[in-house]
């Protein structure tokens, strides 16, 4: 495989990274915002770009369901359908599948299940997985792993991690059959729950097998933050110097700081867009809830001297008032600030780490951050499987 | 009164106008797209500019209930509230209290009535819609109306129309105390339902008792069109040339035309950005449903040579696959573009009244455009008032 990946190491330990892929190159630690749809939600392609978004990720479950992999290929590829010209990671499916799907039955070469939106059945295994993710033309494909739920005991998450095993082998050698798009990368994923020997085993099989990228999977499945930052720690150790570290679906800021102290280059994370769409709000100090009645006059914006269009233009009595009134420019405020508040983090990070200033950095940070991993509003908004033109968008009045 | 509207009637026929607000000039005729709650769906006011909105409408009974017209004013008006620094004219509420409240009794100074929000009882009469318009900091308030239910019988009508005459007179007498904003225009409202001879009456006791400009109200209330367009044709005659007639609550592309060709000069219309949220985009041959099946895999914009994002970025395949997945990009994109071709049309049309031609442009605008005055989804969704913090926006999955 080409050398994709330059990594190096500072003087004070952390990894400062460029990765390449054919629709250019990535600085790492790097952050890709959610596009489950073909659509970083409430975003244009244009206003990711004037805020640094350097790569997306898009999921090859939901695409594939809605509107066909084989379809978005015959329109010219993802990058084409939804307009935007930088790298995407594509998910492979495995975790939807095992989150999304009412049943599934996991076979030798794959999962039978039925399509959480209208109970289709469906098959997906490893060639399915990268038949998809090529259709797609992604940058960066997942190989098809099982995600077993937490908790999960140690028999279980040794057969989800030989299977996972299985299956990256088989992905690899689609890609090695030539099959995959042109210099595209393919990352193997870490499984192996909390059970810190069967992840170190798990990492040394799949750098065995050779990817060009390890992900860290199986963590932020409902887990405590410890066991979570345990599983990472299990996983990173077997892993590759010269190859980038990318741990699916973390996370919170402090979270991110966690995992860059731990090696990991790579992240990708609902928590910014998808709390913005219930008024949360990420500040340096931790979470603003803009519809709390005491920002009822408050003048000022979400977040002194943030450069984006919510805080250029919008005191926080404004962003309330369209909030309580349901208003959809509520939601592309709060997204296009909390997206903001990520990218800038993230390079404000690179720029620590390249200084040696990484350790310091990272103790202010957490020293002014006050906040749980996930605001209190979160939990009471489950995602749901939407209902296909059932629920009339919001109406105004006469 | 200062002469702020200077207007010429062309060789043709048709009137080219330029009326003078305290946040600028306005060229008309002219559209005022529909910010009801301090925003117009979906847009920022950055990228109203872009395409060439030159006046907003808002609603002083929807601002007064939330966040209140007294917030508004300490937050410095409506203008620096929302961020929009060119003008802003705003219905007085008379049309709101009579179609929204669930209960109301008229009284000879005003209007008792219950929020459609929370039912608390409120007043409004001529002297509160003056001062809610004034802390909103209008550039063009409205008089308080009675706007009458269609049908209605001659009986009703005139009770409705020397009620409306005596609010007006009674809102003149208070801008006249100079209690008004500085250089803030009054609009008088005709009413009359379908009764042309009180229509006429109506516009020349409001004419005596002089206005900035003169509406006509109590039209698009469920009526059929051509008497819709008799109610106008009976309206204009008695208003002075040399002042603007706006017909509140118009229209669709075409009766816009037939308005322009019988000497009115503004409109407003949610149709544009409602629509846009069921998915329905205007082109020049009518409506488009972008979810319908046809539009699967076709590549092509929503309208060949609009310049607007949806239609320089996106096909409709990707539209359609947005709007069947209710993602929010799609209701931004089809409003914008909507928008667009509102404001293009109001352009195209004011060009074609400057070199004479505007007969020739509505003929050739009529002759490819085929459509009924509302779409067919339209009437699905009716206006329902919102139940704040019930109802969470939409989810993305795991």
């Amino acid at each position: 495989m080409p050398a994709s990946f330059e990594v190096a190491v500072t003087a004070e330990g952390f990894r400062l990274g460029r990765l390449r892929t054919p629709h250019g190159e990535i600085e790492t630690p790097v952050f890709m915002p959610v596009g489950t749809q073909a659509t970083v939600k409430t975003m244009l392609p244009s206003e990711l770009e004037q805020i640094g978004v350097s790569i997306l990720l898009a999921n090859a479950y939901h695409l594939n369901l809605r509107p066909g992999a084989d379809l978005i290929a015959r329109r010219g590829g993802l990058h084409r359908f939804m307009g935007w010209s930088k790298p995407i990671l594509t998910d492979s499916g495995g975790y939807q599948v095992f989150s999304l799907s009412p049943l599934r039955t996991v076979q030798e070469h794959g999962v039978v299940f039925r399509s959480h939106l209208d109970g289709a059945e469906c098959f997906l295994g490893p060639r399915e997985a990268m038949e998809i993710q090529r259709n797609l033309g992604s940058d960066i494909a997942m190989v098809l792993d099982e995600c077993p739920p937490w908790p999960c005991n140690e028999s279980t998450a040794r057969e989800a991690v030989e299977r996972s095993i299985r299956w990256a082998r088989e992905c690899r050698a689609w890609k090695d059959r030539a099959a995959a798009g042109p210099g595209a990368l393919l990352f193997g994923i870490v499984q192996g729950g909390s059970h810190a020997a069967l992840r170190d085993e798990c990492a040394r099989r799949l750098v065995e097998i050779g990817f060009d990228g390890y992900a860290i999977g199986g963590v932020s499945v409902g887990e405590p933050e410890p066991e979570m930052l345990r599983a990472v720690e299990a996983s990173v150790p077997a892993l590759p110097e010269d190859r980038p570290r990318y741990a699916m679906g973390l996370g919170s800021p402090t979270q991110i700081l966690e995992m860059v102290a731990r090696g990991v280059d790579m992240f990708d994370c609902v928590l910014p867009t998808r709390v913005a769409r219930n008024g949360v709000a990420f500040t340096p100090e931790g979470y603003l809830h803009i519809s709390a009645g005491r920002y009822r006059e408050a003048e000022g914006p979400l977040q002194e001297g943030c450069p984006c269009p919510a805080c250029r233009g919008f005191s926080r009595a404004y962003l309330r008032h369209l909030f309580n009134t349901e208003e959809i420019l509520a939601l592309r405020l709060v997204t296009w600030h909390n997206l903001t508040f990520y990218l800038r983090l993230m390079g404000d990070l690179r720029d620590a780490i390249r200084h040696n200033a990484f350790a310091a950095f990272r103790r202010e940070f957490l020293a002014r951050y006050k906040a749980p991993a996930t605001p209190r509003s979160f939990e009471r908004f489950r995602p749901r499987p939407p209902r296909a033109g059932r629920k009339p968008p919001p109406e105004s009045l006469p």
